[in-house]
């Protein structure tokens, strides 16, 4: 499901504060569920039937719930976009969209590569976003020009990894599987062909790594509005580049290609252009 | 290049809380250096030339010379096996064997999957196991019958997840560009295709949540003896099974396949046994 477009809302430097504050406490809520089931005996639901395995756990559930509350005792005219419940508009022409736990097969798993997604939609772009990964007890966030990483070490400012040509770059997408047409698996293997390391897995980690510095690109298909906008201001801020394959705004998901400088983001599109 | 094989030396439940002692010093000092690189700037060294991308940094040299050296001081007698060095050889019939940083890409991607693997080797079995994982303040252990996980919310006994079939297993294996051979990867993929969900990376840390119930089988293949000998304690003091496709012992690595059940162990080994 698209996010509805409409004129960009305009939101004043003091109000993104404030409305980054909002986000992070309803991150605070949605760990206090994710931990208490991460690495615990789950109650794992089938959603999509028996054939695809599409897991949806409790607490994938409970935190968007707890997510949602947050949100709206702070800035009750905001819309909400989420994975696990209906979509509800705001009065405000702004609309958070949310992923309480991206990556449900690593945090099924064990491994601690999921995180709670948070950003904030102005009808046209994504001006806030915000990763979780309360099992680290790292938060990415990013507003305006600003991306940071809070860890137990303190604050990072980040930046991408710039200088980096596709022949020198670690790329990561969730599975090579996940290509369900011939020409995107095609296009696919041509970067993958060309980059100097591919790794699978990583989920919105892979996103958060590039905003970082330590991974150049990533590459996925089939996401959610939900699965990349709150990813979307981090690599901005960061230096990134973010589009989906065609070189269009990747805030309605579908497939997506971030690279750490717009002369990698040039290349790897270029390679995934069906020619 | 294999362990070399002798009659298995007999060590005192006492003498291997000591060697356990000793591993956790060596983990200490090797936790000092990879943690001082991990998510910085490092010199990337290409051990295999430009074709093979095979990373060898700093970080691993100088953690296994901190691993050696500290073993070393506490028993002086006991040969070493390691990645980055010459093997030596000890007086005692025992071997330390080494991994400093198993998951090297990981770890230069900043991704917090990667482990310091030490196992003991008697001659025959491998008799101690542990993997740190120093970033997330995690380090798995077995000796005898225990397994235990040490983390920042304490210790944890581990047991492998039981009563599971194939149909309702998660599966990992690094990479499916890891199968070189036809037979190789057509005996992949009947597991994978059995399988419930097959998940890619992972390296140490995939047996590690094995160990701890939360993955059912990993398959790997052209693993080294540094690779898995410190794993095959934890996956078997948890409860698990673990071997080369042939049943027979994985202390020398090659392709490898754990799983958390004796049934399930066999359930995968007979769809990777070639027929």
């Amino acid at each position: 499901m698209s996010l509805i477009k409409s004129s960009p809302v305009a939101v004043s430097d003091e109000k993104l504060m404030l409305l980054l504050a909002a986000a992070q406490r309803a991150a605070d809520a949605a760990a206090d569920v994710t931990l208490r089931y991460f690495r615990s005996d789950m109650n794992v639901v089938n959603k999509a039937g028996e054939h695809a395995f599409d897991p949806v756990t409790e607490a994938d559930r409970l935190a968007e719930l707890a997510i949602r509350a947050s949100l709206k005792v702070d800035f009750p005219d905001i819309g909400f976009h989420g994975e696990e419940h209906a979509a509800i508009a705001g009065g405000s022409g702004l609309t958070w969209v949310v992923d309480p736990i991206d990556g449900t097969r690593a945090f099924m798993s064990g491994m601690p590569l999921w995180g709670t997604l948070i950003g904030l939609f102005n009808g046209r772009d994504a001006i806030l976003g915000l990763m979780d990964q309360p099992f680290m007890a790292e938060r990415y966030t990013a507003i305006g020009s600003q991306a940071n990483l809070l860890a137990r070490d303190g604050l990072h400012s980040l930046q991408t990894r710039k200088n980096v040509t596709l022949e020198q770059a670690t790329m990561y997408c969730t599975t090579p599987d996940m290509f369900d047409t011939a020409e995107s698996k095609a296009a696919f293997q041509r970067v993958r062909e060309t980059a100097r390391l591919t790794r699978y897995g990583g989920d919105c980690y892979a996103y958060a790594m590039l905003a970082a510095g330590h991974v150049d690109v990533v590459l996925d298909c089939d996401l959610k509005p939900y699965d990349i906008l709150a990813l979307i201001p981090l690599i901005e801020a960061a230096g990134g580049v973010v589009s989906n394959w065609e070189g269009n705004s990747a805030v309605d998901g579908g497939y997506v290609v971030a690279a750490g400088s717009r002369q990698l983001h040039a290349q790897a599109l270029s390679l995934l252009q069906i020619t």
